[in-house]
């Protein structure tokens, strides 16, 4: 699309902003203020109340608009597939979080029944989820080792292990509930900002690997401790390589066979994905196989393999949180609640855009927040989503969260009659499931070198947060890679690239002068781009810089006319500095008494105040040759323009350090212009009281070229003004 | 200053940034790699060598320069007026360490040797600071306790207490001398940049509280056992509420009238600071008075007063760190070795400025490393410097570090010789003169409601950072406020007000139009304004915002016309849709099957993508009216201009996410525009693969008035072309 070459010719006022404010009324805009805000806020109706009540429970809303023959089917169709998987899975998950495995079951049940009353996305299928059962596990495995006695605990008194297991992954699960409850009344769901795509990239990937070497264990049927804490994936390591030995033959081969043939169907699926109408059920086919198997071959005293082992049939008493547990694993159990809502939070938006609804994070969080206090009264950890079950729910056609009630229903089924049939199958087969379907988390790191030739910093946050999430573990990685994700922001404004820039020949634009040939820098004026905001860590960076563009150094200079100064007066005062008539110091007059060491120490401070030539009956040209044995920089400069126009704002150590320079220069003489600041910068420098005397606001003008023809047109005695004519080339 | 009104004119080529770089060729500047910065920072020749070695061994620059005649006197009488508040400070830092006093005449003296040849500051006065005192205090409490038992700590064994926390104060401050050198070394100065005016103010507020608590008890003369950790500020406080009727009277009283006297003596000093040739050392006055009185009138023996007690006549053997002091107190020397540089490098700082030399954190780092390293080795604790003794080493007419040599050997000279006469001085008017001193760092909080009218962000670091410091500790508070001054930088940027710009009628400017009555927005264009960098926090808010301000949705709108295509495909297959001669779709036909509920379930991604009028025998003019049932959503935008004036950098998320906006639009057949984009963003788009057949390079214009000149030429259909014309009023 080659532009068509037109003309562009203007002629207006030159305006600066002051001029422009006279001819151009700006309108009184009235904002509201934080009262009134807060006045909106609390101001209350019958169609607000409704609102707020069909916004709390949004399944009112769907439901009237529930299209029964339709969607019925897809979303029976739906359910029933994810509800396989999610028994599956509930099984595989309580085993990372180191529960006895029918407490999964209980996860893919009672958070759902909350949800699908308060929750706001369609699709996403609620129940547990790797990454947060194995941070649960942590807190588990700390408080309750498999090994050694358990944490000092009121309330683990005459309880059972595994007992006592259950109490604390139900008491965390029930402190993130109420964390989420609470971020989600105070309307804190705006947080998932802060977790881009690349940290939350990093992150999983690590969590990717924290969860591979924890299913080791089941796939070489060793017996590992859990650890906690930084390095413990290390220590887990090491404890599976000094075993390496005891590698049950059966529980390998078994893992190995399944993993190889999951991926390949799995493989093949993917591939065949527009021809098939739901997606092979492989997990659950393998896992039916192996059940029989390891019942009829009855694996587990043949060959030592682990099993699930009983399963509690049917459904326990509800059960009380632990305030000891809270006091211990609060501070886990916050990025437990963060990376809950932020995986449930992302994977529902994926699906509401997709199918063009809305979906609100502050419910969100109450719905979850919810779920997970619920559930944890019934004994089931912590809730979120899981992208592969989502996608089945999805895909196999569920239109609503009835697919997701159905699933549920389907846990419930197996809870209730069906748990003994899980009973033969062997761990093993359950860790080689969870490790095949890493594949997608762990293929992330292919992301790096992408990163890394289009955006530095952005790779440095994925890497960081990556090792930080697998050596510190999850919870203070994630905090790690949140930290290193904010200084980046902070990172790129910190050194930017500033430029002199300069008229190209011809027109109206300015450019970096070093970049094009056909520029035009008229002598003694300067143009310097601030390309980025200012704020307390560059405010030092742009001053050293503009020093550098400029040339000189505007303290020192001021300090040494004002030292030249009063050596001037003193000379007059003892009348030895002849005067020529019109009142100019005599140029080439030798002083005769060698004194230029004699610097007394007057209060040095008035050396940076500006020039005092009252009670001189001389004028001092400074450019001009001055008495010898009194010399002073010379300053060529006589105006300065800053382009402030990507200057998006400033803080307060920005604007007094700007206050410093700006003031350096004026009282040099130097005329200052700052173009194209932005409005609301304009305006937050007049409530910062940046304006005085010497800093008038009639230093703004509107564009770049405004301010050179004014500083030109303003200093005749300069190198002459830009010529501005049309190209010839047209 | 009026601006004289002058005239503005143009008349140039309208330029795309495609045109521009056709008529003026950019110079390939060759840019250093990675590659070249390292071999430059390797090459070595003699002269970089003797520069190198100039630049470590500052001494040996100012030694040269040396005026012995001019500045020997003042540096002597700078040397002895500092050294005798050294001395005072020593004593009393030294009790807030919960070291025995002598030790602080250590850190008056060693530190100093080291930083006489290796600091590039020539004023300010090497030794105690309180805020280190009492960080390094909170680890000698911790591991030696009052009352109980040591950490179990080997090096320990067949120590007094008082040598265990001598041996615990050495190695911290080892520990911390390590971190300087490494981060000097590694070049890390640039971190003080971290650490704003704003986060210092409310910091050292934060540690003045905790100096003032710290010696509640010794002006009370009660027996306080040290806390340490999160809110032992308020366990010391509460020990003390409880103990308040054990108060020493004697103590108290004397504290009361040091304070007073000592208070008053400074406010005139203050005031006639100007005529007194130098400032009366009052505290030293106060220190002998009450040293003669308790010594007369045995304050020890008679009232129970708690006095300095038994000094360490001279030296005492070089002492090696303790390994696992270093383990216990790794986290806390850390912020101990920042807050130590970062004083003492914003007090240099002042004074290089005021005088015009230049200072070298990096060396700063170097020398207080080594200094400290040094010092700890001879049993001295952490050394920065303290602005108030800073104050009278440079008003009392201190050039160099001669000054501070001097100061350290009158240290010495008390040390080696007169340490007992200061042996009755009640530690009570140590306590006072440590709170009379705080007046200046409390006063601080005074910049609270000055903050909060000016700059509310500012104000926030301000208050959590002073609170943060108050209730969890130095240490921990630095981490919150370096923390939350990240978090203000990024929410800065991340709810900017973006506005909907228009014309000024008669000039090339563009302007809010909600803020000006005489702007004109040609129909089918709008101009949106970025007013702020683009990252992972603010991408959606943009894309939020752009909707909200062209009226609709792109993506829903483009999901509707692919929706009515295929079912207008649908249509002419069944050959039930009359074609009129032209080719266009008979516009008032009426539809005869209902059919509309009828959504058929295809591959929903295929809706996103461009419409697709292949084999499709009509034009369909989606701004005309369309066939009876079925309806799409009319779009009168032609041209939307995005202004990235102020779009300083982009990261990965803003790439991707602007990348999908901008689709959606190019789509729907809106042309979009993007004008003055910064040179380095534009490169930076065109490596990470920004373009493609969709998004061209033609779309970037240098200005907002050539890209609406372009886009209103381009359409003819649309509402006329801007015409600016030279304003009448001229």
């Amino acid at each position: 699309m080659a532009t068509p070459r037109k003309q562009y010719a203007v002629s207006r006022p030159l305006y600066s902003e002051d001029a422009f404010s006279q001819d151009h009324h700006k309108i009184d805009r009235r904002r509201k203020t934080p009262r009134d805000h807060v006045k909106d806020y609390l101001t209350c109706d019958s169609k607000r109340a409704q609102r707020a009540l069909l916004s709390l429970l949004p399944v009112v809303g769907w439901m009237r608009l529930y299209r029964l023959r339709e969607w019925l089917l897809g979303d029976v169709v739906s359910g029933v597939s994810t509800g396989l998987v999610a028994i599956m899975q509930g099984l595989a998950f309580s085993l990372m979080a180191s529960l006895p495995a029918s407490y999964g079951l209980y996860t893919a049940f009672f958070p759902m029944l909350i949800y699908f009353f308060l929750g706001t996305s369609r699709h996403i299928s609620v129940g547990s989820f790797p990454v947060l059962s194995l941070m649960v596990g942590d807190v588990v495995t700390r408080l309750v080792p498999l090994n050694g006695p358990p944490a000092n605990i009121t309330g683990f008194q005459g309880l059972s292990p595994d007992q006592q297991r259950v109490l604390v992954a139900s008491s965390v699960t029930f402190l993130m509930g109420l964390f989420q409850l609470a971020m989600g009344v105070l309307q804190m769901g705006f947080i998932v900002v802060y977790l881009s795509d690349t940290l939350v990239s990093g992150f999983t990937t690590a969590a990717a690997v924290h969860i591979l070497v924890s299913q080791l264990k089941f796939v070489l049927g060793l017996v590992v401790p859990g650890f906690s804490g930084p390095l413990s994936i290390i220590y887990t390591l090491e404890k599976i390589f000094v075993q390496i030995t005891d590698t049950n033959i059966c529980d390998l081969v078994t893992s190995i066979i399944i993993m190889v043939v999951v991926f390949i169907v799995k493989e093949i699926s993917d591939r065949y994905k527009s021809k098939l109408p739901v997606p092979i059920p492989i997990e659950v086919i393998v896992t039916v196989i192996a059940c029989g198997v390891s019942y009829g071959f009855n694996f587990q005293d043949t060959y030592g393999v682990d099993v699930v082992g009983e399963m509690v049939s049917g459904y326990e008493a509800p059960i009380a949180p632990n305030m000891d547990v809270f006091r211990e694993s609060a501070t886990e159990a916050f990025p437990i609640a963060i990376v809950g809502f932020a995986v449930a939070f992302s994977v529902a938006k994926v699906y509401s855009i997709k199918h063009g609804y809305a979906i609100d994070g502050n419910q969100e969080l109450i719905a979850f927040g919810v779920s997970n206090i619920f559930g944890a009264t019934f004994r089931s950890f912590a809730a979120s989503t899981a992208l592969s079950r989502t996608a089945i729910q999805e895909s196999s056609g569920g239109k609503t969260q009835v697919a997701g009630l159905i699933s549920a229903m389907m846990a419930m089924i197996v809870t209730v009659a069906l748990a003994f049939l899980l009973e033969p199958l062997p761990t093993s087969v359950l860790g080689a499931l969870v490790i095949v379907n890493l594949k997608g988390m762990l293929m992330q790191v292919g992301q790096v070198p992408f990163l890394w030739r289009r955006d530095r910093p952005d790779c440095v946050v994925w890497v960081v947060t990556c090792l930080a999430a697998i050596l510190l573990g999850l919870d203070l990685g994630l905090a790690v890679g949140l930290g290193i994700e904010l200084i980046t922001v902070v990172f790129r404004t910190q050194f930017p690239r500033c430029s002199v820039l300069a008229n190209i020949v011809g027109t109206d634009l300015y450019r970096d002068q070093k970049d094009y040939a056909c520029t035009h820098e008229p002598t003694g004026l300067k143009i310097f781009r601030i390309p980025s905001p200012i704020f307390f860590a560059n405010v030092e960076f742009f001053r050293e810089k503009l020093i550098e563009a400029v040339g000189f150094n505007p303290l020192r200079v001021l300090r040494k006319r004002n030292k030249a100064l009063r050596k001037i007066k003193k000379l007059l005062k003892r009348k030895e500095m002849p005067v020529t008539e019109n009142g100019d110091v005599h140029l080439f007059y030798q002083q005769p008494s060698k004194e230029s060491e004699d610097e007394t120490d007057v209060e040095d401070l008035d050396l940076d105040l500006p020039a005092d030539f009252q009670d001189l009956p001389v004028h001092i040209d400074w450019s001009a040759e001055l008495p010898a044995g009194i010399s002073v920089p010379r300053v060529e400069l006589h105006s300065l323009v800053l382009d402030f126009a990507a200057v998006s704002f400033l803080d307060m150590s920005a604007i007094v350090g700007l206050r410093t320079i700006l003031k350096e220069f004026v009282r040099l003489h130097v005329d200052v212009y700052i173009v194209s600041c932005d409005a609301y910068v304009l305006e937050k420098l007049r409530g910062c009281v940046f304006f005085d005397a010497e800093i008038p606001t009639s230093m703004f003008f509107p564009t770049l070229h405004d301010a050179v023809l004014h500083a030109l047109g303003h200093r005749e005695d300069a190198g002459g003004p830009i010529h501005v004519v049309s190209n010839t080339k047209l």
